[in-house]
């Protein structure tokens, strides 16, 4: 089978099992007072240039306070605006995956963003992708966690070239760098593209990388998963909700003004809806917020400014 | 005087009189339970480059609920990022003027922003600037108060050259055009820039482009505060403060996406608190939000899909 059928096919499989974990915690989760657990509402859409997608967003959760996970398989004719940035040849391309953004309810609880995509330009194909995490409230053992997971994902999926991980991590640590703020958007992940043979950085076919691919995105349930269900019940404070809100600010600015995913889905008049299913629920934009020296608030924005090797 | 100190001590002036008529609308607002009337707060900044600035904000007043009202004078080295957007010669810039954003609490309110501003590079000196209202529920009656009275100013300020209204109120519908939601940001105003003897389209010197430049900045005060006034009081549904919400996001995704304004003092390297006071206090993003025909909500997007004329 062709990768274009393959990774679409793959990732459809990987939408289905994130949402139905999700729902699963939100089913699981007891409490008093709260409405009933949140469900995905799915949404197909087709694209008048060629496919089309499979959105689904989860709103007012009792544990997430919204979520999209997406899927899209689209096609056509390469777009003036993206041509210069694109890899290949030729004037129609292919694009598959999935992309998805969780926001839960609570600050203790980090948000995530993940997406794992294949596209090919006439006769390339390349595969990219990463996930990362943007905690409100530190904790270095999320964080480990996190990395962790993902450095043996990298492993077994690339076997002996192991130095994927820390190429792919660093390289998450540039691409969310919120340049106006001077500071990370999280603590990072990973993050790659334009991934084929030619620029792998040692001998390997699209096969080989097809199986890091599929390991990396199938690693990250097990990375974040964990995280969100022993932070999701930690008792917050109506300062630590305001402090959320405040940094959800800055993963708007980061989208808006910086994000290529973002700027991709534009220029290609991808759905709206879909691209801005990542912003957050509800945020908020104080003047000059100040962080008590010493405070948690003061050692997550020290890790920001300077991006950490967690593994 | 020199243009560059007029304009400074004009902006500054400005700065003083609208502060002074926000502060006393608050301190004249009763209504039990709320907290003390709002006031500014006063920073002042320096830019490392040359120049600074009086940035006064007021958060969590009684009618609003966020103002910043902005003055700056800057000078230096042309930044590279904007040499080929500047008009004039030469490797030195100046540049004087006050930006305000006010987001009142009530959905009624309506939001506002105006800008007046006056720029030398090299030899050559140029005004731009203008006003903009952005309504949350729809009151024709205002969007007609606001244009009839910066028509009125446009009028008395460029004499016989009574057309600035119309040039300047069409530019102002093109510029805060959200392109990726195909609507305007507001019921706009009027909008200009570049403006010297050489563009103004009529005979004319720095002298009386000064005269209509000054006449359109006084007549902010006379074109947003009687709104404000009527409609700060307007009881409001749950509904309605969610929508003034949602709405405020447009607001965002147009200020970052977008705006000049925020580019350039990104690229400029200015004060990010100063830059980012335009930003609305409380924001939400929802998936898929959908106006029922016929209701006001949809009035009001007929009317941004539409831009018309109001005068």
């Amino acid at each position: 089978m062709a990768f274009k059928q393959r990774a679409e096919a793959f990732v459809l499989g990987l939408q289905d099992a994130i949402c139905q974990a999700l729902e699963g915690v939100e089913a699981q989760h007891e409490e008093v007072g709260q409405g009933a657990p949140g469900t995905f509402r799915e949404d197909r859409w087709e694209r008048p240039g060629g496919g089309g997608g499979r959105s689904r967003v989860l709103e007012g959760g009792r544990v997430l306070e919204k979520a999209g996970v997406n899927v899209s398989a689209v096609w056509g004719e390469v777009p003036d605006a993206v041509k210069a940035q694109m890899p290949g040849d030729g004037d129609t391309f292919f694009a598959t995956g999935v992309s998805l953004v969780l926001h839960p309810r609570n600050p203790h609880a980090p948000t995530t963003h993940a997406n794992f995509r294949y596209l090919e330009r006439g006769s390339v194909g390349w595969f990219g992708g990463g996930s990362d995490l943007t905690p409100y409230v530190l904790y270095e053992d999320d964080a480990r966690h996190f990395h962790h997971t993902l450095r043996a994902a990298c492993q077994a999926g690339a076997g002996a070239h192991a130095d994927l991980y820390q190429r792919f991590k660093d390289w998450c640590d540039t691409y969310f760098w919120n340049t106006h703020r001077h500071e990370a958007r999280g603590v990072g992940g990973i993050f790659f593209d334009h991934l084929r043979p030619e620029t792998a950085g040692f001998p390997t076919d699209l096969d080989a990388l097809w199986t890091f691919w599929t390991s990396a995105a199938e690693s990250f349930l097990p990375a974040y998963l964990p995280i969100l269900l022993r932070r999701k019940d930690t008792p917050a404070t109506e300062a630590e909700r305001t402090w959320q809100l405040v940094r959800r600010g800055r993963y708007v600015e980061f989208n808006l003004l910086h994000d290529r995913g973002t700027k991709f889905g534009l220029q290609t008049q991808g759905r709206i809806e879909s691209i801005f299913m990542s912003l957050p629920p509800l945020v908020r934009w104080d003047y000059d917020v100040q962080v008590v020296p010493g405070s948690r608030e003061a050692a997550l924005l020290e890790v920001l400014a300077h991006p950490r090797d967690w593994t």
